[in-house]
């Protein structure tokens, strides 16, 4: 945990500080945040609208598609890492705690190969 | 950057396991796990539907509504991890070269106090 | 309802006949359209990402951006018209029945300058 | 064009009736109701998360899952028309608009069976 702690440490501190010298505060509410944060999860999800299942992970062997598909990525996670640190949430121990609580709702028995939402298991 | 892959290789690691033990493989190509981190942006962006930008920080003083935010940021970051193991990108690495990038693109005497795109600028 | 049956099956034609004659048929199923909906909603959301609730219906008095904002909102209802042509649902229909659903959920009694959501009233 | 005006001007003053009495107006801005309606857009994209491009349609023929979907969909119609009511926006006369943009930016010849975005065409 202690590794976990300062690295996710890092990289919240570079996301502060590049909106705190541009002094982009007023704009970084939690609100604003989660708007942008469901933005950017929109253009990742784009690259995939007309896509079959059976083809959408091929769309990494092409150079282009694959760079901004990585790109997309990125800012999905620097938004999440801006929101987390606004809303004060420590994203890896959120992460671990909910992981458990997934493992309590998806006993491995009884979701071997099913999608069913764990309220309707 | 050693650290921060090895951290991020743990995460990855317990996603990954928690979708083999379930043998979620076929439901997890690119597509769909792009359509699931946008439902979970969504559902985290919905506890500040109707609250004002004023309001959307305070949530986080409400024991049952900061809860929630946790969790569904939590989700935001498990399903980008699976995301990025099925993609084999390495979010650290991609997180970064987008900082560099975003650093171009809104230099800090152009973009203090505004928040216009920078294709606008 | 005569008058909203026919008018809805003129867009809902006009939206079809433009989908076929391109042939696009295959790319049409119900999941992919539900993608494209949901980011065509993105797209029109951003533009008051980072905009106060104050100053958000403002947006409508400046030429370009509510130009912008009409053909995003047009865009979503093309889409949603797409998509009821392929599920089969009759969406004025729909709409009705959901209003009459909302009116006994949300009581005017009860919700009376309150945006809490049924299941918690 | 008369006919559908005058639908539309049916659905909106029922839509805005709804939400004046129950004093939502000062939740009803355009900012709050697109969120709002990104977030019923997700809802709906929900049942076909899991689900492949081929299975999708078909849960059209199961009673609960439709009957969700159906209610899903007005949903978002629901929003759209409370949005197009606050920003002045004609639905029809914007989607009418939009269709004949779409004509010319995806001419029939070069478009058969191609879901290519028009600014790569």
């Amino acid at each position: 945990m202690n590794d976990n702690e300062s690295v996710i440490y890092d990289l919240k501190q570079r996301v502060a500080q590049f909106a705190d010298d541009r002094e982009w505060g007023r704009f970084h509410d939690l609100k604003n945040l989660s708007m942008a944060l469901a933005i950017e999860a929109a253009e990742l999800m784009e690259h995939f609208r007309w896509v079959t299942n059976a083809d959408a992970n091929a769309l990494m062997d092409d150079v282009d598609a694959s760079a901004a598909i990585r790109e997309e990525a990125a800012d999905v996670l620097l938004l999440l890492t801006q929101f987390a640190n606004i809303a004060g949430i420590d994203l890896m121990v959120a992460a671990e705690k909910k992981l458990a609580l997934n493992e309590r709702r998806y006993p491995i028995e009884k979701c071997k190969g099913i999608a069913t939402k764990y309220d309707k298991l």
